[in-house]
């Protein structure tokens, strides 16, 4: 955990009271993805698990859609640097400017059906479930995991459940990161979604949405909001969506034949 | 405020009792940025403040430096476009993915001192100073303006203050969003930076502080954590960071000569 958070000097005002002293921060660092000899991106993020960070980003891209596509994976810690390389000849740029922009065509703006229409993934069908007081036992026993968020106050969790267990917990500065990470991490060690659940202390916006749906997790969990296209897509795309699950209160917003 | 805002139907569970009830939750719509004909970008925000969004972006992003670089600007909200025409011929495409990708060179990773070397901007220099007790004050007069948070629970607030005033306060489903709202609007309206503060609900990562040194502004407020790079750019750019800042508390990190 050293390696993650930074101790630095700063000033301390509570009510009349100032005071010198030391505090922790949570450390950010730039990690440069290169796919096939070429540099496609660099994502600011937790100095852990990058390899995982930079399968799950190419994943999310729609860049790669299965672990054999990946032939080599290298890291470097102190170029901050992953190396892809990948099996065929996958049009890296092309995939990965066309999704950074989603492409509206012809400049005639961008509907929630135009999204909706271009999604290339299958619809969630999995028949799992989850009961709500397992979900209220994660989420208790999730904060006493949250070392680092407790210590810094800058981190997003993401944990990957399985019935009542926690079987992957992943934490990054952005919520986009801790979820790419989760995902990386299961097409490295080939666990599969369909049976699993995503609980999530960042809020709930399409990009998640569409990470998770894509992934295939039938069921999304998150401390936080949603906002009205998350939930609008996790409807159409076939997944759980809650929402504010906190202590021993949630809100179920779509699909909700999966929580018991 | 009803646009930003959607009615849904959802089920709440709070400890055993089930309750189908319509709960209200933030709109996320996409906005996509024409740039001299040319497809930019599309980003997923709050329907609000679309203009200014394309403004500040255009500026966070290097491709404009002031307004008068903007020679239209025109916005339909039923297409979610904004059309910006620029004078001269700004090179948009190649400006925007070096800003996207922060190029690195010959794959060698990135370091901080390679991101700070690429910095264009200038380093904040201003003399403005703000009193704790006129945070603390302005924090809790935010709270009563902090409206479409309290409804939905989606949306960070980003606000321009002067002396102890709020002159400009934006929400978006996105911290990145929110600031460059206010950004776009300082330049469309020609507000001056270096008298002001901004206090933001969200963290503050290097993305963020870059926008806010970018642009100028001496003092940035934060309800949430910095992460380390974030700290290391704000000393290095003159900016005053000022994190947790919470009721009767702050921390202050970095140039604490501006707070009295």
């Amino acid at each position: 955990m050293s390696d993650l958070v930074e101790k630095i000097n700063i000033v301390r005002i509570q009510k009349d009271n100032i005071q010198e002293k030391q505090d922790r921060i949570v450390r950010e660092t730039p990690l440069t993805i290169v796919v096939n000899g070429e540099e496609l991106v660099t994502l600011l993020c937790l100095p852990e698990y990058q390899r995982s960070l930079a399968v799950g980003f190419l994943y999310s891209e729609g860049i790669i859609k299965e672990k054999s596509t990946v032939k080599s994976l290298s890291y470097n810690s102190a170029k901050g640097v992953v190396w892809v390389d990948l099996n065929g000849s996958v049009e890296v740029s092309e995939n990965f400017t066309k999704s950074r922009t989603i492409t509206t065509g012809c400049t005639k703006g961008i509907s929630f059906q135009k999204v909706f229409d271009e999604w290339e993934g299958e619809i969630v069908t999995s028949n799992t479930t989850v009961e709500v007081k397992t979900i209220f036992s994660l989420l208790s026993n999730l904060k006493i995991k949250d070392s680092l968020y407790m210590t810094t106050g800058g981190t997003h969790t993401c944990v990957l459940c399985n019935n009542n267990e926690m079987v992957l917990f992943r934490e990054d500065i952005g919520r986009h990161n801790a979820i790419d990470k989760i995902i990386g991490d299961c097409i490295l060690n080939d666990i599969k979604p369909e049976d699993k659940f995503i609980i999530t202390s960042g809020r709930i916006s399409s990009e998640i949405l569409f990470k998770v749906a894509r992934f295939g997790v039938p069921i999304l969990i998150s401390r936080g909001a949603p906002t009205s296209i998350s939930v609008k897509l996790a409807d159409e795309l076939g997944v759980t969506l809650v929402g504010f699950a906190r202590a021993e209160k949630l809100n179920i917003y779509t699909h909700r034949e999966r929580i018991k």
